[in-house]
């Protein structure tokens, strides 16, 4: 099986689907992170290069510790556009990876970026089928989206990943982000949720586990809801 | 496994989770319904006694197509209360039926007979396993509680089950109950949705299932709301 | 009266307000299908130009089964944007037609074309009666616009129309877009709620019916929404 | 056409649905206000009794602007009880009175007693058809039944009548509710929302007019909601 | 100020609210905690009237903990019932504490104790302050009830209290319930919330928290809902 | 104190939010309302010169009723568009001012004016406070942002001002804008919400008002939701 998460910024993966990432990996499912930008925004006293050299070796390294490949596209960070060349290009990022999963951003946010990329990779999803759409890759068509988000949004989850055995595993891949638990420190103001990083999204995963029976869960819409086989089988 | 399904009126349950409980019958689970009351509210130039024995008659054969046991209490029709002796009523069921799944009524649902059978099953549920309140039978405590319902009140399934290999029997058990096929056209007034039975409910279970990617399906929401394994489990 | 139906692609109409456009059309009404696109995407195994061609004349057929004119505009299949000049453009085809009533697709819809159909038709109405906007055609103002959507979305109708007088007319209307029907069946991952399109559409329409005491329906959300005379007149 | 508002309290039928009500009268309507209590908890520095009489006549003088017929059951005001006698001393109100349309409480509403003669009223109707419920009178079936309420409560109009032309009237029958518009005004703890009770009513009906097109208007949830004829016929 | 916890259990006011009783008291408001049963079903091997000795310790334990005075009721565990009797019990609960505000559990809730008590501490809420209803004590109106509740179940807070500073109280409070700690993990299978009882309620509260902007926080629906002064000033 | 309310036409701030404005600059804050056009489509029989000079002289009598400065920005009226250099010129208008409140149109809402504009204050809040997002002006960021809408639109307000004492001023401010009481009646089909301005707007802020315990109210959505320090201090 392969999964592919496609993310606005160099730590969005690890915060909000790392121990779903890494469960899958570690039961040998390819699992590949594609960044849409290198985070050049998130810093201060700096560069966007320099931010981008430090985020891009930190996004490795946590893709690393989960056990999934990463890569990287040409966007620019709080800079992502909708337009039809920017869906295009998600188009043979899905057709070239070829994932039967595809996990991303959910439309809600107040992160432009992140809406922006919601909205790319969904319309992507939708187009990547088409025979009589011509890209460099062959057509191919993803089982199923599945979006993740913040509790500050609308997003409700729909399904929960028990990530019971794999809540270390994603904290220390969130702790290769260095520089960004540092920043959200800094620069709370943006967004109230990151003091305290890890004991916040501890928090979260708990909560989200407790009301579905286990310890830990993260929570996700899917784009396509499927039928179950037995009652209790869920 | 076991499952129990407890519903208000003889042919409720075949209309409702009749699918579901011929699936898991098939597989070879112990499914049993358990009628609250005979019906026998349920006719006309008549009386309630010769609609009770048509109607237990009808449930009997209606369940035996499904593969599950047949069991009577003796609540009457139209005249379910809530009382606390009929809560330990319920908790005795529980307790010596010892279901991993429990199905029933939803909670919200126009008919008072459906609403009181809900309340008081998922309150016995939540009584069951209480070491110090003491009954006949031992201690027990279900899985879960599956609930269904009509969509023309709040109810909203969460959980889908394909029943696309088993409509055809859920139909067979529903056309057992020749007596309601006939009520029901007649007194058409109390609830338009069962003008043409059949017709109706196999419109209903393939609208459900196509939104799941199946042919035909019965959707429940549940009292535990569990975590899943892996992305596509589901 | 006159309705306008503005959909993205040609078998758009018939499927989703095919019933309602035949009883509008019956009575006397003008009834016009604007198709934004011929829906050139929509095939394999051949060409954009080839499908064009198959699909509009589809479309002609089956709006002149239903009784009403087709029009076509020449916005591109998956490539449909939102911009200033089309938001223009689609208060031109308003202030043209001078429909009483507008029918599109509903806001929130996985399909781009969808989505963006439903944006530029809901801005020209706003913009399409403003005297200082001036363009080819005289200001106008449709009295309403009704939306219809999948089941799929967030889409929930609050206006229902019997079509029980309709359903075989919006049936045959259907079977003219021979092309999609095959289609639609080899490209079931794209959407797997067009399995057995006429049986999906009907128990559809069955279910819509039966919430609202009729055989058969269609729903729609209305943009204004009016009071009514008299309790039971609705 | 025959209207039945049954309501709790001698004040809740002009205040909730007054102007709905002389509208159907001045159409020719049948109308009665079945008044479950005298509301003789109303007031202070006084007897039930002398409360109960003040307020009767009160309802008499109101009903008689709307140009209703009133009618008191002797249910206690602040202890109506839900009991299988009181809902059948319901169906028999129901199969006396044969009412086409019935008005009552919405389900969710603090008062006790409201919420419990909406349940009370919703019972009775399902069972008042059933022909083998033996009662003094006949068995009958009401068409539909609308739910009137507070937007304080999780009350949402669904179907919306214009009053424009009943408003006076309406404001008119409160008034001749002269003891309580007194005594809402001295228990404003209560229900904040009794302070200048006639600019409360008018400025609730003319935002909910506003809404729906018209200069003032009642809302009320039907049981039943019915299909439509035709787009903008509603 | 004074504050009266209704609580159908000893171990649910230090938990629900236990920071907020806390933090008032800190401040000097005069706080109860009545408490409707010992919780006496609350064990095993053992008898109920050995746990309603242990709990009511443990409750005057974790009451004094929060700086609360306890108060008990007579009612049983697991067998509240709604009864016009027992709501009148209540209006003299509230009627003898005289509160500005009152808090109690939220009406859906699994537990048909903690059900039963909202609905009849909201209802004598309602009663308290008619002249006319006559009891031991004079009528009384609190300004304002707020209900607290579970996740799981359609509780959604609106008013968020900060409880950073009281949070080590709250656990230390909880703490005090020694016999419930050990009672929810052997009997997890009721609610699966429990295991963990500590940790569960800090990671709830921190989530809660991170939502408003504070680290802890409780959260609560008020009855009442009132306007602010200025923006920002909530 | 600084608020600045950006909005799209001229007369939008004395409707949405004058009453809070006004308050706040009678106690001393600095308020300013930044227009994002002259409303210069809002007129007939002129032209869109015309209708720019006299707008713009209502919103500086309007802005100055209320005790606010007016500033205006120079989009055209019914053609804001998003794109990256108009929220780019947002950001400036926000780090120019450096408000600790903004206030602004709710993102759901049929002018696509009013949408953009929506979006465009939203994201450029979520840039302003980026140190690497180089401007004319420093960085920096609001404390919070609210919304207001219409009740037409799927906005409900989570935040009430009490503007009891305000609403007089709001009225007067309204009537300002001379022009388009005139043009709102004439230009009925558009919006059926502005048929007697004055009488709907009072209305309006009554009903708010009477479900918060106050005579008139304005409501508001939060972007950032805060916890709360005590019961009952909200």
């Amino acid at each position: 099986m392969h999964l592919t998460a496609i993310v606005a910024h160099p730590d969005d993966a690890v915060i909000f689907c790392g121990g779903t990432l890494a469960k899958h990996a570690d039961r040998g499912d390819d699992v590949t992170i594609v960044y849409m930008t290198r985070g050049e925004y998130g810093g201060f006293d700096t560069t966007e290069a320099d931010i981008a050299t430090t985020r891009e070796a930190e996004a490795d390294a946590g893709a690393e510790t989960l056990g999934a490949e990463a890569e990287f596209l040409d966007f620019e960070d709080g800079r992502i556009r909708y337009s039809m060349e920017n869906r295009l290009q998600l188009v043979n990022v899905l057709r070239k990876h070829r994932p039967d999963v595809v996990l991303t951003h959910f439309r809600d946010d107040m992160h432009p970026d992140h809406r922006t990329t919601s909205r790319l990779v969904s319309d992507a999803y939708y187009m990547c089928s088409l025979p009589l759409l011509e890209t460099e890759s062959d057509p191919w068509e993803p089982q199923n989206v599945y979006y993740f988000g913040k509790p500050t949004s609308s997003f409700e989850p729909e399904t929960y990943i028990d990530i019971g055995d794999y809540q270390s595993t994603k904290e220390e891949a969130i702790l290769e982000h260095e520089s960004q638990v540092e920043w959200l420190k800094e620069h709370g103001g943006v967004d109230v949720e990151f003091d305290g990083l890890i004991e916040d999204v501890r928090a979260e995963n708990r909560v989200l586990g407790r009301t579905r029976g286990v310890k830990f869960a993260e929570g996700f819409v899917p784009l396509h809801k499927n039928a179950t086989e037995y009652l209790g089988s869920m």
